[in-house]
């Protein structure tokens, strides 16, 4: 490897990727979004098609996330759980099962009537701490660690003997229905099916035990009061075991890398890969977050690190809302982040990547495994042909077809910090 | 996996890429023919450049055809003979050895003077119980099962203790030669030489019995007398022990697939994956097929099916005629198929790829490892700015470059069919 200092950026818009929408005449909401600072990028360097990780295949952030930094998803991916605990600063230990949880909100037969508590924005701190109470002595033998984070997230971790990942849903992702109950999965294997049931079990006694403690809570008093729905309980989804991942900076020759993210999801797999990462005063993670606090934050900070990871989650959000006009105007945010970079940063010295960590078409409402557009621009990224960044100019595009995976070999060998195979 | 009830279908030209044609100044089969169905699917829908199994790779109908329905022809094909023998009608036992036959013409000097024997149309099932009667005994132990199939096609089964499939061809794929003799295979190891040796002796044998039993025939008295090309000998060739393969339900999640196919290479490998094979009155596997009641027999049966995969013959054997006007009139066979598919099906609930399974250039006059072009259109599929379907617009696509196996993952990835993985 060459000892520059060139410095590599990963721009993420999440879920920016999508297809044709009726109501903006066959356009994609990134060709409806004014985006001057992207097509810039595409108009100066180099653009191409990205399937995370296998042409057609839906994936998740987490799991986008792990093959942009090179991980493989199929073989270390291991649950959600473990990267949500980990982001909301829940420790884990080997034997541990995770949880990401949602407050939620059930009516007074019990069925869910709201699957985020409104975007419950305040009090839940309060709530966690009430849950952690009641749970002070454990279920059955097994710790309790609960912790929420921003608005409706939280984490939970179950820790105790003879525990296992393979377990359902309590969320059902839908409302109108009572939550599920957690039960061994399908494909847990028939030595780990009584861990399953046991951790199935204890996972079924703390919904119940939340709820009480939730339903009556004063926060919830006073949500009611203001006819909010009330936060009164717990939803775990995406159960996982702490995942073994090597550092970051061992499987990329000792670059030195950090993230700039708004979610716990991507936050923890960071922190899992021994990345630093950097809180932003005003990134909220929703429609009204601070874009150019955070391409600031890129800015102040990739002075210090060979490699910098960001993530704005707003396009996801108008993607799974099937909001049109809310994704286009979170594309708009990326697009004034990158306007940022583009008027602050040492071109001569950095090579950045701007495109998904997959497609959230508002015509789906959830993640499909549609090719990303992506596009490389900076130094050592020569030109190509193409003049808009959009699914639709980005095949046209001088990088070809990639996946996840071959993001950063590509930053590196435009940076010029990749060792050549061979004389 | 969403349950939802969209439909799939995979609408093959075998062998409908090309090359530049010098006699059609420079355009490919596909350029020059009458297209403006195919065209309607590049301009609505998402094209791209698809090596079946590795760029470069000229590939069989029967390898690409498992990889495209989610075999891996590297580590699961065992020759065609296994595959025509299904087709055709003869079942196979683990041990047994199956070889693709050709009804063809020798001269009074034992020289092949017509490897098709004229596109023999009828007449072939009585020389076939021709020679089950001179073989009824069996060969050195060994039983023989022959049957005849479309044209001058025919496959033979051998049964018995001792055999090996690796043995070389009898078929010499020239003409003025005499049959070449079988033998075993140079990558035949050592401790399956013996039984190759077997094999060999028995194919050689079988080969001169039948010769002796059709020269005199009346088939062949009658063709003489009508100035065709007698049905005199037979060439095997393709040897293959059974396969192995999963159903094609099982690896992909439950979708129940059918074939609408011509040829029983292709025939045989879907009764392998068991799907269902349905038959179509008119379809010939040649040039004069009926390619409206092909397209009528999938709108007929997408209804009790997840998937179709549908292959018309006609465009491959243009090419390997090294005959540019069939090649196009076979095109624009298939484009009439569209056509009216076009016309027919519900597309708010279908997604179809339309595409080969190799090159055939009438320009080489044998499958090449060029790059077939596809496009997919339908339910899902987001446009792109390719106008027409062709070898030279398809790279600028938004689907990109796929290999054989994505084709189905990217289908159910359009239809909504397919689950996340990841969070």
């Amino acid at each position: 490897m060459s000892h520059n200092d060139s410095k590599m950026i990963i721009l993420l818009g999440d879920g920016m990727g999508g297809r044709d929408v009726p109501s903006l005449g066959g356009k994609t909401c990134i060709e409806a979004a004014n985006t001057p600072a992207l097509d810039t990028l595409a108009r100066l360097g180099s653009s191409g098609l990205m399937y995370l990780a296998r042409p057609g295949q839906p994936i998740g952030s987490d799991t986008a996330h792990m093959a942009l930094i090179g991980y493989d998803p199929f073989t270390q991916y291991r649950g959600r759980g473990p990267f949500e605990a980990k982001g909301v600063g829940l420790d884990m230990k080997p034997g541990d099962v995770a949880f990401r949880c949602n407050f939620s909100t059930v009516d007074a037969k019990g069925l869910i009537i709201d699957r985020r508590a409104g975007r419950i924005e305040s009090g839940t701190d309060e709530l966690a701490a009430r849950i952690m109470e009641v749970c002070k002595d454990g279920i059955d033998g097994v710790q309790i660690f609960f912790k929420a984070s921003v608005e409706h997230r939280a984490a939970l971790v179950l820790r105790g003997e003879g525990l296992d990942y393979r377990v359902t849903d309590v969320d059902p992702h839908e409302i109108g229905v009572a939550p599920a109950k957690c039960a061994p999965r399908d494909d847990c294997p028939p030595e780990a099916r009584k861990a399953a049931e046991k951790t199935a079990e204890v996972v079924n006694k703390f919904v119940a035990i939340a709820h009480e403690a939730l339903d009556t809570h004063k926060v919830n008093q006073e949500r009611r009061k203001a006819k909010l729905p009330p936060a009164n309980v717990v939803l775990p989804r995406g159960a996982g075991e702490a995942v073994d991942l090597a550092p970051f900076s061992k499987i990329h020759d000792g670059l030195v890398g950090a993230m700039v993210v708004e979610v716990d999801l991507v936050r923890g797999l960071g922190l899992y890969a021994q990345m630093d990462v950097i809180d932003v005063n005003g990134a909220t993670g929703g429609a009204d977050t601070n874009e150019i606090a955070i391409a600031r934050a890129v800015a102040d900070h990739i002075g210090s690190y060979d490699l910098i990871l960001c993530n704005i989650k707003a396009p996801d959000l108008g993607g799974h809302d099937s909001n049109a006009l809310a994704k286009i105007a979170a594309i708009e945010k990326v697009d004034r982040a990158v306007a940022f970079l583009l008027d602050t940063l040492n071109w001569g010295n950095t090579t950045i990547m701007l495109g998904g960590d997959h497609c959230t078409p508002v015509t789906v409402g959830d993640h499909t495994g549609d090719a990303v557009p992506v596009v490389f621009y900076g130094h050592g990224v020569r030109s190509d042909l193409v003049e808009h960044y959009s699914e639709k100019e980005a095949g046209m595009g001088g990088i070809g077809q990639i996946a996840g995976a071959d993001v950063i070999p590509l930053l590196r060998n435009f940076a010029g910090r990749i060792v050549k195979f061979g004389a």
